[in-house]
């Protein structure tokens, strides 16, 4: 097995009987949903919220009873990758694209779960680059305006095209090398009108899945 | 002339040759951009920039000459209305639906006029109800997180469907009644997941003209 399949599954021994689970998006999250499925083959009782069109596909693949967050008043536990995690459990994420709907979905729910392989464990944030979701009206002026708070900003691209989000966003990749102040660059970036949500997520996670070489590591605050 | 008809044409008198003019929505920007519409007839020379698909519409029709946000470094002078003004002029905006690019353009504008009549003067805002835009996906629940801030929150519609804004989201109408610290609550909502952006504007306009009967009243700060 790789680092992220031992850290994915992993993860699923967290899930109980009758237990809303939120589904990350991302190639670590992938293996926490494909054993999800497998565990409800074998009776698993759960209802699931995927948090991307992607997830959701592979999850009606593998017939996992799905729900919507409209329906329920809240989730027990989410299980998402990142693409860093600092020691105080401040993630960035939406490398993969998904980070809004990650985000209402992390937000709403009792208990978040980060599964990682040991590569996205750093000490600073900011080597990879900040996911900045943005409203397509005047995106080039949105940049401007968050390049202000120290990076260099880019329009992601899916081959010659913008990407779009599933939420019909762009997505500009911040190049900030080192935040040394992750909520206040939260919270600035929140205030940029044309800024529809950024790829910090501070104070979220409760718990990181690590995947070492076979083994996996276990961190919690 | 109606109030809103004084206020808008008397803020017209700032708008000079050269500049790059942000064009509000609503029934007091109207006047504003229909009387910007004769002086270019008479030969004034802006280039202006729609804060809406309506205005863009008017200003197509009256022959402004139009730009983009980003074929400029900044935009000279915005006109628009406004649904409350407060002594420190922070304003709700957004009963038009355009909260968002107008926020976006106001954020961009060196000067913010604000054009109403004087029954939008108020001593502290909440009473109208504030404007949030919110992503349609799983709006229930952002809409739950929102009322925790101390609101009734009502999903807008249009005829029998929820109202759509330009950028295809949903807008909430959210009953405060007396917002005690607007700053404080700008930055609350923002950092909601699911809020693209709410109809506060803190600390952005510079002046206000206030249609009184046949006369206006010019505040600055």
């Amino acid at each position: 097995m790789n680092l992220k399949q031992v850290a994915g599954e992993k993860a699923a021994s967290y899930i109980k009987d009758g237990m809303i689970v939120g589904l990350g998006t991302g190639s670590t999250a992938y293996y926490f949903t494909k054993k999800i499925g497998e565990l409800v083959k074998e009776g698993l009782k759960v209802k699931c919220i995927p948090t991307s069109k992607d997830t959701k596909k592979l999850a009606k693949e593998w017939n996992i009873p799905l729900t919507e967050l409209a329906q329920v008043d809240h989730i027990d536990v989410t299980v998402d990758g990142a693409d860093e995690v600092d020691p105080d459990f401040n993630l960035i994420k939406g490398g993969g694209g998904a980070l809004l709907r990650e985000k209402i979905i992390a937000y709403a729910s009792k208990k978040l779960i980060i599964v990682v392989d040991k590569t996205k464990m750093v000490e600073i944030l900011g080597k990879f680059p900040l996911p900045v979701e943005v409203t397509t009206f005047a995106w080039e002026n949105t940049l401007s305006q968050i390049e202000r708070l120290g990076c260099k900003a880019t329009l992601r691209r899916s081959a010659d095209q913008p990407f779009i989000t599933d939420n019909d966003n762009y997505i500009l990749d911040c190049q900030f090398d080192k935040i040394e102040n992750p909520a206040e660059l939260n919270s600035k970036l929140n205030q940029i009108p044309g800024v529809v949500e950024n790829g910090l997520f501070i104070d979220m996670a409760d718990l990181v899945v690590v995947g070492k070489d076979t083994t996996v590591e276990i961190v919690e605050k």
